[in-house]
Formats: structure tokens, C-alpha cells, sequence
């Protein structure tokens, strides 16, 4: 199954999301680059936020967010209620963010992990299902905070 | 130096929520507890916005928050612009949360992690600094999304 899946990053990643977005053209998906894409210092606030307005939009299904540690961006990105972002450094947590959060977003730390490992939890986080069940309300209260009690 | 700390988990994660406030107060720290604390299956997000809430105030100047594999909790959490909450599961990453990003909670995977690995995530995150630096302006962007370009 081919999705849209928009990447961004801060300087700390341009080279693994080439090397992803590269990856998952030849898998067929259709990959938005958000960048950026030079090698100037850049705030990844401002790359989180483009990440997490696409997922708003619709115009991306999921997202990849890449920074140095991968916690700025994560921040960033789950500042918009449209996004579920789970910050993942191995194939079991990223599995677990699409069943039990049904999680739209992944971010990964270029300088923590490297390029096979985040392939793996890229696999595994578009190949699992949310599971729903319990998981829905829960889910859908991360999007409304106000069905939460005070 | 003593801290506030607040601490917030499922159903999940309240073995080591304990274990963690335990240690805690044992090494002078005032510990505040805001549940989960009975073995009924809660909603995650409902204790992630009792901590943004307890560092939006000032009740608390840090937070830890748990679940399964802090995936969920550590969304809640950043929902609140006030809070900025790395899901670590290792003590560089819980080092650079400070760093680099200031992060005010760690999230930690109950399911994911031992309690010795959460005790020293824990640790680094405590004894860690915020760089400022370059720093200051990224950090601010994630409370202020407006200052980041559209």
C-alpha cells in the first residue's frame, strides 16, 4: 500500500532524509519534502510545524520528522492537535505508536540512530494497524483535550 | 539541588511511578503524585494534561510521565505549549532534552525500559543544563508557534 508521507528536518538530518525519501520513492510512495535542504543552521520548530500542518491539511497521511536527537522536532510536530508523533529509536515502539496511538508521525534522531535502523521503524510504522478498540477514545482525546476532565 | 517534580502514568506504569516517587523524595526532592494509582485501565491522556497543567502553573517546576511505552503520555503531554517532554529511553537522550531543548518532562516507556535504566534517565535529565546559546531562540519558537514562519 503506497501512502503520501511528508518528511522534514532540521540541518542535523539532511542526509538521512535524502537517503529516506530516496528509499521510499522506489517503494512507490509519494514523498513531500518539507526540508530543509541545505547545510545552514537552521530551527527545527519551524520544519515541525510545517510537518504538522501537512498532517492538518491532509495533505500528507504520515509524517517523518528528523532532527539530531529527533526531540525537538517531536515537540514541534505534537504542538498541532492533527498530529500524533512518537519519538521511536527501534521497530517495536514504532509498531506499538501505530496500535495503541494510531500515530501519524514518527521522529527519529539522525544522531542517535543510523540509516538501517531507522528503515526499520519506518517499516514497521506503515505496515501496523491501529488496533482501535479501547484505543479510540484515548486516541481521539489526544486531538480533544477537552474531553479529558479538568 | 532539590526540585518539585511531578509525576504522572496509566495503569501501565504505576509500579514504577512508585518506585520513581520513592526514590525521589529518599534523595530530597518534593515529589508530587497526580495518579494514576489504582490497577482500573485509565486514559492516558487524561494524566499527560495533568502535567502540562502542573508545569503551566508553576506547581511544578519538572515532570515525569509514564505508560506503556510513554509513546501516548509523552503526546498528551506536548500538547500543552507550556511543557516540553522528550520521550527518552536512554540517559545521552535525557542529557540532550536538557541540552539542547529544555525540556521541562521526560516521558519514559514502563513496558520499554527497567526501572535502573528509568532511574538514570532520570538522573542525567536532573543533573543536566540547558545550553542557551542558539538554543534560547528554538526553545522559544516550540512555546511560541507564531514566531516560526508559516
Amino acid at each position: 500500500m503506497s501512502h503520501r508521507i511528508a518528511l522534514a528536518s532540521d540541518h542535523a538530518a539532511t542526509a538521512m532524509k535524502a537517503e529516506l525519501a530516496d528509499w521510499l520513492r522506489a517503494a512507490g510512495h509519494d514523498v513531500l519534502d518539507l526540508g530543509t535542504n541545505g547545510p545552514e543552521s537552521v530551527d527545527y520548530p519551524d520544519y515541525g510545524y510545517r510537518l504538522g500542518k501537512a498532517i492538518e491539511t491532509g495533505e500528507a497521511t504520515f509524517g517523518i520528522a528528523l532532527c539530531g536527537s529527533g526531540i525537538g522536532i517531536s515537540i514541534a510536530v505534537n504542538r498541532n492537535p492533527a498530529a500524533r508523533c512518537a519519538l521511536v529509536s527501534e521497530p517495536l515502539s514504532a509498531g506499538l505508536a501505530r496500535e495503541h496511538n494510531d500515530a501519524n508521525v514518527i521522529a527519529l534522531g539522525a544522531r542517535m540512530i543510523g540509516i538501517e535502523m531507522a528503515k526499520a521503524c519506518v517499516t514497521q510504522f506503515l505496515e501496523t494497524a491501529f488496533l482501535g478498540d479501547r484505543h479510540v477514545r484515548r486516541v481521539e482525546k489526544l486531538s480533544n483535550p477537552e474531553r479529558s476532565p479538568a
